[in-house]
Formats: structure tokens, C-alpha cells, sequence
């Protein structure tokens, strides 16, 4: 079985030691040598380290404060949702379908994000994502345990690993902090501009970071878009 | 999603209650709603119990002796190993292939074995195996957590559920209690008959067990085969 060091597993806000250990077993498992934790409850990460048999991934795990430092350096990130979030237009299908259509096929380092046990994925982690994938599960028992999610998921990814590798697409695509910058500069040319106004400025904002990761952009339109912006930041700033 | 009633989960000699309580979670999130415990540590079955969202399936869940008891009305019972046990010569195959090729063409109720967290399933255990199968995993990390392993053998049944329905073999085959009523009565037979002696005769009986399990029996030819054997035991027994 080959590892996946392109793929990041992102614990956003895990708060139970024991759900921190069993994830940390399934990575180990399942060859993906990097787990990424945001924000974690510092005393849960410290009794997860005594977790049979994960000792290797949790030492090496890395600590982030926020969702968009941990995706920072990926061009594809997938968030782990129970269903659709519809007001947030995010493409969202069956795990097996993201798997073999979206992830498999990515030509560059992805983020696999899991939300916290209590909440899940909040729409603000969710805007660091181009698409969302959920595991089957019954209508009246949907919430599945995130050492159960995260192992079922690895294992989506793993299950045919000796089977013929898939082509990757050729184009790079951009880095997330890539794709971020350009929202980041849309969004300050949109507020000098006047267009976005208090009280919505931070849905707008959530809004726009979802249309610019629609784009698809690749890395090279990513830093294109983000030097015109910029330039045009400067003309709005110097305006006499 | 529809439910499973003809696949049964069979938890060997549980120790864990945070694992029970898992494995009945998933049972409840895939719409498995039959667990079956043998011999549990009766202070984790207790304990289980207060496991988040799986209280139904914990309430349900009903406790055998002896693996023998547990599978008595299934006709293809599968175990979960991480690896062939060749001394055994069961048919060991990776979990999508069983799943694909053997469990859902099955005509029956399956009974699926997980063995203890600390031993696996033994040998005896085994003996009541049509086939195992196993969840790829990194050779340096083999050994999969319960609840993670009772998620993914699960996930991987339902993964294509809206799927169209595989046919079903039309042949009715036997019920384990029907297989193991041949095997006990052949090997009394043999016994009986100078065949066995100590102090082979348990590694016999275990070795001819898997000999019946693996001919395939349907109900008919085994409860033939039964009368027949009973007709030979009378036979030696009443001997001048």
C-alpha cells in the first residue's frame, strides 16, 4: 500500500482525546502521514498522544489557528459535511463520487476537513471549500463518530489502491492561499469601492471567497488576478 | 437508505466499552439493526449502553455463549482478519471483493465476526468462517481499531446502496447450525470409528469442521446428509 502524503487530514476544533487518537490510528493505518489540527482543546491533544499505535502521526501533527492557515498550502480542499448546505452554493456529493471524480483526479496537495463533534463544519470553515462530501448514512441517525468518519473516509480513498492509477489532470491549480489572496484584494477593492456596507459586509465577504474557489482558478491566473487587483487597490487609494 | 436485517454483526468477547459502543453507533448510522455479542466483559456491555445514539441497537443486541450459538441461523458466516490464516485454508480475500462477490449475491442471513481487540479471532472462532476478509492497511500498521473496522466492513456494504440490486443466488443454502450438525455428527463418527485419536482429536474436529464448511452445502443436501450420518453412527454403535 503506497502513502498519501498529498492528502491533509484537518481536524478543525476537536475537543474528545479519544476521537483526536482513533483519527490519528486511521491516518496511520491508511499510509496519509499528515494530520493538520486547528484550534485542537489543548488538553484533549496532549492525552490523545497515549492513543495505541498513532504516537508517530500525533507527534508530527501540525497545529494551525485557523482553517485558512491549514489549507493554506493546498489547491483543492474538501470539507466532510452530513448534507448540502445549500445557502452555500457548495457542490456537495457522496463521498465515493468526490473521491473518484474530484480528489483522485487532482493534480496537487488537498485538505480533507472534519468538523468538530459537536458542530460539524461551521459555514465559515466551509468557505475555505470547493466542494463537500458526505458518507451515506440513515436519515434518522445521520451524525456519524469523527474516528469512524475520518477511518471510512481514508479507507474511500485507499480501497482500490492497487488498482491502475488515475491520470491526473494536467493544469496546476492554485494554492488555497493563493486563490485566497485574490479574494482577499476582491474584497478590499469591493469595500473601498463601496460596495459591500455594515451590517453585511462579513456575508458578502464569506459570499465572494465562494465565487472566487468556484473559479477553478490555476495558480498562474490566481497570481495574474491578484497583480491586477492590486493594482487597481492602488489607483482606488490614490485617488485624489 | 434501506435497512440490513439479514446481516448480523457478531462481536467476539467485546472488552471495550467505548468500542461496543461505537460498533453499535455505526450499526445505527448504516441501518444494520442486528448485533449480536459474544461472551461480552458484561461491565462494558453495561457501560456501552450509555454511548451516544446508539441505545437501540444496544438494547437489542443480543448475547451468546459461543460463536456456534451466535451464527446457528446464518448461511454464510464472514470473519474479519487482517490476513490469510493459511494454516486454516480458508478463502481469504480484500473486504470490497468479498463484500462485492460474496456477501451481496448471498441468498440468506450473513453473519459477519469481529474478533477481540486484543486477540483478533482465533482459530475456533474461525472454524465457523465461509471466508475472511480483510481492510487494507500499511504492513507496519496493520491492526485496525474495533469501531473503526465494524465502520468501514459496514460503509463498504452500503456504499452503493441506490444501486441497482444484485440478483440473488437461487440456491438456498444451509444454515450454519444445519452445516455444524454434519460436521459434529461425521466427527463423532469418526471417533467413533478409531479415526481421531488424542491427542490430535481437537485440531481434527476443527480441521473436518472446515472441511463441511467448505463444501457448500445447501439446506436440503445437508439435512440429508445428516440422516445418513446419524443412520451410520447407529450402525458402529450397535455393533456385536
Amino acid at each position: 500500500m503506497s502513502t498519501h502524503p498529498d492528502i491533509r487530514v484537518v481536524l478543525v476544533e476537536p475537543r474528545n482525546p479519544l476521537n483526536i487518537g482513533a483519527a490519528a490510528r486511521a491516518l496511520s493505518n491508511f499510509g496519509f502521514p499528515e494530520l493538520r489540527l486547528v484550534n485542537p482543546y489543548r488538553v484533549a491533544l496532549e492525552e490523545a498522544k497515549s492513543a495505541v499505535g498513532a504516537e508517530a502521526i500525533l507527534t508530527a501533527a501540525k497545529e494551525f489557528a485557523t482553517v485558512a492557515d491549514a489549507v493554506a498550502d493546498c489547491s483543492l480542499v474538501a470539507g466532510t459535511t452530513s448534507g448540502s448546505r445549500r445557502e452555500l452554493a457548495i457542490p456537495h456529493e457522496r463521498l465515493e463520487r468526490v473521491v473518484a471524480e474530484t480528489i483522485h483526479p487532482h493534480n496537487g496537495p488537498v485538505a480533507i476537513l472534519f468538523g468538530s463533534e459537536k458542530f460539524g463544519l461551521s459555514n465559515d470553515d466551509l468557505s475555505h471549500c470547493h466542494i463537500t462530501m458526505g458518507i451515506p448514512s440513515r436519515v434518522e441517525h445521520r451524525s456519524i463518530n469523527l474516528g469512524q468518519a475520518v477511518a471510512v473516509t481514508l479507507y474511500e480513498i485507499i480501497r482500490l489502491d492497487t488498482a491502475p492509477s488515475i491520470a491526473k489532470d494536467p493544469k496546476k491549480p492554485a494554492l488555497a492561499a493563493e486563490v485566497d489572496r485574490v479574494g482577499t484584494l476582491m474584497a478590499e477593492a469591493s469595500m473601498e469601492s463601496g460596495l459591500f456596507h455594515e451590517p453585511t459586509t462579513e456575508s458578502s465577504i464569506l459570499k465572494l471567497r465562494q465565487v472566487v474557489r468556484r473559479m477553478g482558478l490555476t495558480s498562474a491566473d490566481a497570481l495574474y488576478l491578484a497583480g491586477m487587483l492590486r493594482q487597481i487597490l492602488w489607483k482606488i487609494r490614490n485617488l485624489p
